[in-house]
């Protein structure tokens, strides 16, 4: 296998069927890889209650600094249908100037262009003056329990720290060039149970319909919006993502009902704030309520789930620089630096060291067919080269 | 068994184990009692697709004019948690002072006082000048099918007609003398759906979330209020009875929700004029919806259920008259004269008759413990004879 074509470095990749929770060959084959780049591999198995154990590499090469990491996922959700592929999900078969397989943009293709980028370096200028490490789960489509989260701190009992951070997972909507991804929305979920009298729907004074106070709650969640977003961020969102009642009988008022909600937030609010702000939304509409003649205040309990995540912003500009330097250079576009989309691994990496994210095109993800243009393999390939070139002379001119 | 005195009749038809659909032997014994009184019996049984068959009693003394019919039904609701019950269900026995057993108020109780009223009349004063009907059903607790509305076509088919009808279901909420029914309101019931697209929380822009949609519709058939009333109505009212979407992934925006509902509304709106009412308001608030910025209009079907029934007014004085001042008489107070509470078989008797309901206490009715105090039952006996006697008299005298 050339190390230097990307083609090669992820076929062998797309062939090792390592769907979450599964190792699948994956991982031996990318320390393979790394191996023979001079790599020191450490590869580690994590065990959780109620989660199945998974198995993990982190591998560094060079012992000094700066440090350099590459971050991602070997593991890749389930093929679905496979009877509408029109190419094996696992075969890496190249049609059009495409390849085919489950994994071949998110994010197994991330990983073959890095590993490849840094064939390529090596073969033309050595190793980089200071440490590049590649950070690898086969937990990130699965519960992310046995995953980045434990690498990470495994990795730093041993010693291991670093100067900045790049995901690999695909960032750009339609075409290489499009994102940088250089923070990320906070995500909140909860639920909302508003309880009232069951009874007759012939007789609704002796009932107290909970649908009419949850009707009222969700409006007030709803609206007015959170904020308008900020330069950096778009505006927070809150989407109701159910409302179940369970009530067959059509001349049943029921007793209770309850509403699940998950909100996306930017950096104008915490966990926290947030839930205090919805709090005092709920509070003000329940009581609003119990002003109408022959109504009570709504009575109803929220409670907002234990596992939220914070927004974070990554503010280190010459990581930010060097890589949208790298995307320009390699594409002659401007990448937007963008906050949007859903959570990643990036959201544990932050608190170690700034992290940004660059990766393939991510519009086949999960999707049938899944598949990469040999084009944006070699795309990417090129801006990582440059990129890495580019970070390691920034922390020289910077030290010197 | 003495037919003058209720407890014995009451306590023979609660001994009858007449959970609808079945007979239990409760018809049989009612019609043992009528054949004692000189009434003729028809006993029907009648069928129908996916229904149980259910058997029917209608029966007739005399037979010439003026000819006033009592309804009723002999099938009780089930037990529920029959250990629960003090006394057994179906034992009628007496504990201080109250009969216990299902159907003791509704409304094998009402039939009970309406014998006992008629074998005390006959006793004193000979069979009415015109003939009395007892329509009994069994199918009045279940589907409602196989029951009153056939039977009332059986008998007209058979060349019977009727000048007026007493229901003796419980109609007293809190003490005899309470209130007569003397019409209802309808009912409508019909699901809203609204679709959406589905789609991942963290890019709303790519979905559209249907509770949102969902949320305003809802609004819109809650307020305003349908209208005030009328003098002889209470306000129309609907009641969203049941919201459920079933989506368990807190991430993901689902495609679609659906709500039921049902009005009960007066005689100021049609099942027809009540759904276009309805429709325009969702048609409104689904266009307005769109008025906002970034949204489109709400996406929505609504259905109403085909079993609808109107709403009805009794408008024979006549037979209120007599009815109250029978009440009045025997109780020292004076009846509501009311239209509230759920549909009974009298908006089957409306099209072939004036009818009005009057009854028992139904505090306890469909409950566990369900009994009568013997006071009531003497005490609705003396109201049925009396008014048995007083309207035939206004009947002659208006004839005269």
């Amino acid at each position: 296998m050339k190390l230097t074509d990307p083609t090669q470095t992820l076929a062998a990749l797309i062939r090792c069927p390592s769907v979450t929770p599964e190792e699948g060959g994956a991982l031996t084959t990318l320390a393979e890889m790394l191996d023979r780049l001079g790599f020191r591999n450490d590869r580690v198995t994590f065990s959780d209650e109620a989660t199945p154990d998974v198995e993990n590499l982190y591998s560094r090469l060079g012992s000094g600094g700066p440090h350099l990491m590459f971050a991602g996922h070997t593991d890749v959700v389930p093929v679905g249908d496979e009877a509408a592929w029109t190419q094996g999900p696992f075969g890496a078969e190249i049609v059009d100037g495409e390849m085919y397989g489950r994994g071949a943009v998110d994010m197994k293709g991330g990983i073959a262009c890095f590993v490849s980028a840094l064939a390529r370096l090596i073969e033309r200028k050595g190793a980089p003056e200071g440490s590049v490490s590649l950070l690898i789960t086969g937990d990130e489509e699965g519960p992310s329990i046995n995953g980045t989260e434990k690498l990470l701190a495994h990795a730093k009992a041993k010693g291991e720290s670093w100067d900045a951070a790049v995901v690999g997972e695909p960032t750009n909507p339609a075409e290489m060039g499009d994102m940088i991804k250089i923070g990320r929305r906070g995500s909140l979920s909860g639920t909302l149970r508003v309880d009232g009298v069951q009874g007759h729907v012939a007789y609704p004074h002796l009932a107290d319909n909970p649908l009419r106070g949850l009707v009222m709650l969700a409006d007030a969640l709803l609206d007015p919006p959170l904020d308008a977003g900020n330069e950096r961020f778009p505006p927070s969102n809150l989407e109701i993502t159910s409302i179940d009642t369970g009530n067959t009988a059509t001349n049943v008022i029921p007793a209770r009902t309850t509403a699940r909600f998950n909100i996306r937030f930017n950096d104008m609010w915490s966990a926290e704030t947030l839930a205090d702000e919805l709090r005092a939304r709920l509070e003000r509409a329940a009581r609003q309520a119990g002003l109408r003649p022959g109504r009570d205040p709504v009575r109803y309990t929220v409670e907002f789930d234990q596992r939220s995540s914070p927004s974070f912003l990554t503010r280190d500009d010459a990581l930010i620089d060097a890589l949208s330097e790298a995307v320009r250079e390699a594409t002659g576009r401007t990448p937007a630096l963008s906050t949007t989309g859903g959570t990643s691994d990036a959201r544990f990496i932050k608190d170690y060291c700034p992290v940004v994210e660059f990766g393939l095109v991510g519009k086949t993800m999960h999707m049938v067919d899944e598949r990469v243009a040999l084009s944006d393999l070699e795309s990417l390939t090129g801006i990582y080269e440059l990129f890495i070139e580019r970070w390691f002379e920034r922390q020289r001119s910077r030290a010197g």
